[in-house]
């Protein structure tokens, strides 16, 4: 199917050693002719060099292993087209594999294509000590999320900041009972969120009783049946901070259906920027996570440890709120 | 930074050659004793085999390339996701590189680590007559779009049945001033649902005059502005189809902003059935297009041609109408 080396040899009338010595960039000394005849057949042949053989004996083009959850999950698809178009961008090639639960198969085969460095996204091992252990030796990895004992290079935004900048705008607006949906208790940047959220209610004088707190999935359903039950716990709440913009479009619905005004009645602030996050009804409040920066980022940060520079042990890039229709002062 | 096989031999005492024979399962013959003295020499290291080396000797492991235009498009990273899904779960990897305006470079990447296949998800490469002969050459493939001069098995949904379904539903609930917001002029899929719902409309005596019809881009913004311009061409439309779920969100954005009511005053169809279409304002009525079963038949169907079994030239999945409540009857 492939045009092979030998292919090229035969009609170039060369030993394969030669050929291999012009095509493959070898050592070795080569007459002008003898190159000029390589190259020409290999031109007619369509001959494409073979990455896999090259890569036994050279490295100027690098593979970078992105290991993802999941990435229909809006959030890290964008996470991993950026890691992706960037590595691509500099004429190295990515490979992705899709983490598994428990499954040590994805890692082995990124490990077995030889990949140079791992680009990690995938939050749902973020637990895993032999993982964390791994990505500690001597393959160079970049991770957007925690990592088990830490000791890998990591990229990502302030999400304590984020959960700060929603419950400001909150105070700010002269709101006194907010409440919060978040994603999954044990995920660290729910943790985060929620403590500069917490945090920043406390310093304020405002609080966050543990009633108005609901964890739950990452999707809009779960987030609308977590609304109901906050709702029906404290009726008084005047505004709510959702996880993900996703999550956001489910607190609407819910409010919808039990007949809230947003945001005369309830405010609600979301949290990525996604794209439809303008066209929710009213437009969302949220807090703009740069998904794309951060990818880039790590893709670089990787392309520069492979090359054997230092990079920081940690880099967090600034999310800023976006204010829209969804948040106004509480009735 | 890997365990190299010559590291395994000199553990073990043994030749290159040797150890090479047991770990890569090329012929001849090897004592059992050396064999196990091998095979714990391997474990005691860490070694992985070198998926590259035995790419030269053996293909017991497949490697699908994807071509895929820009994955951030939610729809195309569904369809990309079931295709990886798919390919790895059946213990093959694939490697992920994606479209870039007149370049060849992706798809040298992709023959360059001598993929056994092809999936193809760019639709924005479908009237590439180059791209066309190079995918009808010797190695599999199978597409997901339409490809320039076709004889290329392609997997797919009924994009008329989608256009049809969503005619069939106005026209059914008594709507006579239809109008449509499509994608980019051009694109076959466009065409298609454009045509499949024109056909509907005619056969009704409904029709569906020009000044009823708006291209715009995939996205929420284009179709808000284009309904809009629809709107302000002709305020006697009393229900809208566009093209995705996406657009969709747009369009009911535009509806709110004009004060129209929906379903009330104007109805709406989306198409997708989007993760997000329950939970528009109001929920969104929409053409269910089924991404994760395209994606992974055309991973089946391409994993079958590379085992060189007779794959059929085309496969179009149905699609079905999701009622929500952005449909009713014409004021």
């Amino acid at each position: 199917m492939y045009v092979s080396l030998k292919d090229v040899a035969e009609r170039a009338g060369v030993s394969f050693q030669t050929a291999s010595k012009v095509l493959n960039r070898r050592s070795g000394v080569v007459s002008v002719a003898t190159r000029e005849r390589i190259e020409r057949a290999a031109r007619e042949l369509g001959y494409v060099p073979n990455a896999l053989a090259r890569g036994l004996v050279r490295r100027d083009s690098l593979t970078v292993g992105i290991l993802a959850d999941d990435f229909s999950d809006v959030a890290l698809s964008r996470f991993v087209v950026a890691v992706q178009r960037t590595v691509e961008r500099q004429g190295h090639a990515a490979l992705v594999a899709t983490t598994a639960p428990e499954s040590a198969a994805p890692l082995r085969r990124l490990q077995e294509y030889r990949v140079n460095g791992i680009v990690v996204v995938a939050p749902s091992i973020e637990e895993d000590a032999g993982f964390g252990e791994y990505l500690r030796g001597p393959l160079p990895a970049v991770t957007l999320n925690h990592i088990a004992g830490g000791g890998v290079p990591a990229v990502g935004s302030d999400h304590r900041q984020t959960g700060a900048l929603a419950a400001e705008h909150l105070v700010g607006l002269g709101h006194r009972a907010i409440g919060t949906v978040t994603g999954p208790t044990g995920r660290r940047v729910v943790g985060s969120r929620l403590g500069g959220f917490r945090a920043t209610l406390d310093a304020a004088g405002v609080g966050l009783p543990e009633h108005r707190v609901l964890a739950t999935e990452w999707d809009a359903g779960s987030a609308a049946a977590a609304t109901h039950r906050l709702l029906d716990a404290d009726p008084g709440i005047t505004a709510i901070f959702a996880h993900n913009d996703t999550m956001a479009f489910g607190v609407l619905a819910a409010l919808r259906v039990r007949g809230v005004p947003v945001p005369q009645a309830c405010s609600v602030v979301g949290c990525d920027d996604a794209p439809l996050a303008g066209f929710a009804a009213p437009p969302l409040t949220t807090v703009r996570v740069p998904f794309e920066e951060t990818g880039a980022r790590a893709a670089e940060l990787l392309l520069a440890r492979i090359r054997g520079e230092d990079i920081p042990p940690r880099d967090l890039l600034p999310v800023h709120l976006v204010v829209r229709a969804s948040t106004a002062p509480p009735p």
